[in-house]
């Protein structure tokens, strides 16, 4: 039996939950989940069916991938299991790791709210505690990405736009991002928690648009509340849920 | 057999309606029922999700419950019967039931349309016989709530700042308030229909939502069309549904 | 067996297609179906669920029944079969009935679309072809209902208010109108008929909506086009469909 | 056996996908499927509930239909198997089939998103990679038809419309267009391909509403994204899916 049969299930049955949380259409979304012990990521194959999706399906790769000096990079240097061609996203999977350090899982996905946000170039502004419960503060929008950029290798490039965007935010504590002209990245500790922040993300998201044409100049919630409703649900004074 | 049997079926059945009702996501939601002559309330433990909610998994407190002078609340102090952490939207429960003398349930949902109308700050306006069916007037809105009330006992103090918005307003007539920032709570005189309550909310929520995206400056529904339509279906005289 | 079983199941049937349609919500809306020949329609028992409703729940009464001259409407001086109270809009079904002569059924909704038109005070105006194939124009909202009208018999002056409308339009080819205020109502020459009109009244309103939201000023679909579409469904020359 | 039996089955499977996309209400909406070799298009019988479709049900007519110098085109002419009438916009088919001749499907709907652009006379803008991975820019739109076009033969001219629309543009590129006041059609080269292809306009269309409602002046995606998305999954170097 394989080393990763595992972190194999635990991928494939974290992108089987995009289509049971509406969050996919068509094949649009992908997750991975690493395992950083064993240096290694698990992803979904490309342009495959969630439907259809079976552990042994997913691929294997080294979370040490990274282009060479001509902004060439071969995904199948870096395989270690599995027989599909992986998500054409995972180089920027693959660079988020690299960079957010405690993070294990990524998604990757076009939900539809999240999406119009990133379309729009516009960051979605924390309105309200369901968002605070989340997130401790807006989900940032990245820059554009350049022609340059997209001329190197672009799904790495795609990493880099995020990694920038996060250099004065905490990973650890938004854990989204959209991406400009396309669409969110999500992450987390665990594929389970990625999904599930990934679907939070698309109710906020629908939640603060209709709040924002309802009321275009609708104030933010404060900071004492953002603060109350992340910090009962995350840290060493959480006391949501059961202990 | 517990002396809170038939209470905490009737809690726990009221929850899982939230979900068939499409008005909760994730664990966004929660239902309280309150045996008046018992002097305790029965409701959802914290974080557990709807579909493995059992009877014997709510909780059961007393309705005596608040904090002391230092703002402080052990709920620990207060429950009488379950094994598990209640709802951390508890105390808010509690002091609704302390102020409003009539109602034996209370929900608290985050459903989408309501909840954006709670984000913006607006009062969910009577535009329509469906609205008034369910309410004797506008849905108002609460102010925003302190930093000094969230640094207190912030849970406490939502209901307290809902009871200060209900001073001229008769919580009989409208069962539903929706929480500045936050999200709409609901009661009624049983579990199942203060749930049904608050699905109704969310319609008339959506209703009202595209009304005024359609004509922003749209008028409210006549006083004499509003007394016709909730007389017709509360009250002595009410006519509508079977006798 | 009833003289009316056949008229009692066409009601039962019609009126349980509404939530297959998803275009009522809880218990708001009915279907009436009148048999021309016997002078009687059956209609929808009031404030039952569409789930558990049989043929023998459906309450028959004469289709002359009309207020008496201090406006009462006493309806059981009307029944002719069923235990069970009629639809309190009972009477806005009658007035319909005998001022459209041709039709043999009226569906009334709070489908969420079309009500907020009807909200909104507004037309839906025949912004394209799925509009033309169903209806010859502008679907018409009401004025609304006055305090002296409510205060006389408020559902049988609903109808009346209806019938106004209708002083310069055809019923045959306008198959519905929005009540100012309420909802629509929705009328054709079966109740399987009518229940489809219903379901594409709301379809039409929706994408009106979604129009008008993304271009005001969008204009109506031409005087020409709409006749083409129109009448190759309709009428004499109607080419859409099998022979 | 019918020299057509595949070509039937392959006809009715994507007609009955419609439904299945949530892309079609009521019988808005049919699907061909042309065989070049053969000179033959098979379609959806008009006004057939998708559900109760049969591979029998299905039309096979001419792909050489057109109408004669009275504007006059008589389908029975044409065909060459099935017993019931083709879709009333068969002609519209078969004029898409003679002037792009690479596409051997044709799909047309009502769906929502897309009909309310159509209705508004507004191209769909590529904002973002989801649209940019199906059309390679904006879905256009066609200037209304024109009452002279309507008064010949409707259905053909509508074609003629759409293909003048495309003059300057590459229909192997750009699969669909909205006809003003009217829905999308959606080609492909096979009818799976074209139904997945009506279904991803409907949710660009969508996306792009929201986002041009969130932010009405919002940029398109630039250019090298555009190529970036469409060629990674299109033409000789796509790298998308599985070789």
């Amino acid at each position: 039996m394989s080393d990763y049969q595992s972190l194999k299930e635990e991928c494939c049955e974290a992108n089987r939950e995009l289509p049971a949380r509406k969050i996919v259409d068509l094949t649009f979304g992908n997750v991975s989940v690493a395992d950083r012990s064993k240096g290694v990521v698990a992803i979904k194959p490309s342009g495959v069916s969630y439907e259809s999706l079976k552990p042994d399906d997913i691929v294997v790769l080294s979370l040490d991938a990274q282009p060479d000096g001509d902004h060439n990079l071969d995904l199948d240097k870096f395989r270690i299991e599995g027989a599909l061609r992986p998500s054409s996203d995972t180089p920027t999977h693959i660079r988020l790791y690299q960079a957010f350090r405690d993070i294990n899982s990524v998604v990757h996905t076009h939900s539809r709210n999240a999406t119009a946000y990133a379309q729009a170039g516009m960051a979605i502004p924390c309105m309200g505690t369901t968002h605070a419960d989340y997130f401790y503060g807006d989900v940032p929008v990245t820059r554009p990405i350049l022609s340059e950029e997209i001329s190197r290798h672009y799904e790495w490039e795609t990493g880099n736009v995020i990694v920038e965007r996060f250099e004065d935010l905490n990973p650890n504590q938004i854990n989204a991002v959209l991406f400009h002209g396309h669409a969110p990245f999500v992450w987390g500790t665990s594929g389970e928690k990625a999904v599930e922040t990934a679907f939070a993300l698309e109710i906020i998201a629908e939640m603060a648009m209709k709040t924002q044409l309802l009321k275009p100049d609708a104030a933010s919630l404060s900071r004492a509340q953002l603060d109350k409703h992340y910090l009962r649900k995350h840290g060493a004074n959480a006391y949501y849920g059961q202990k």
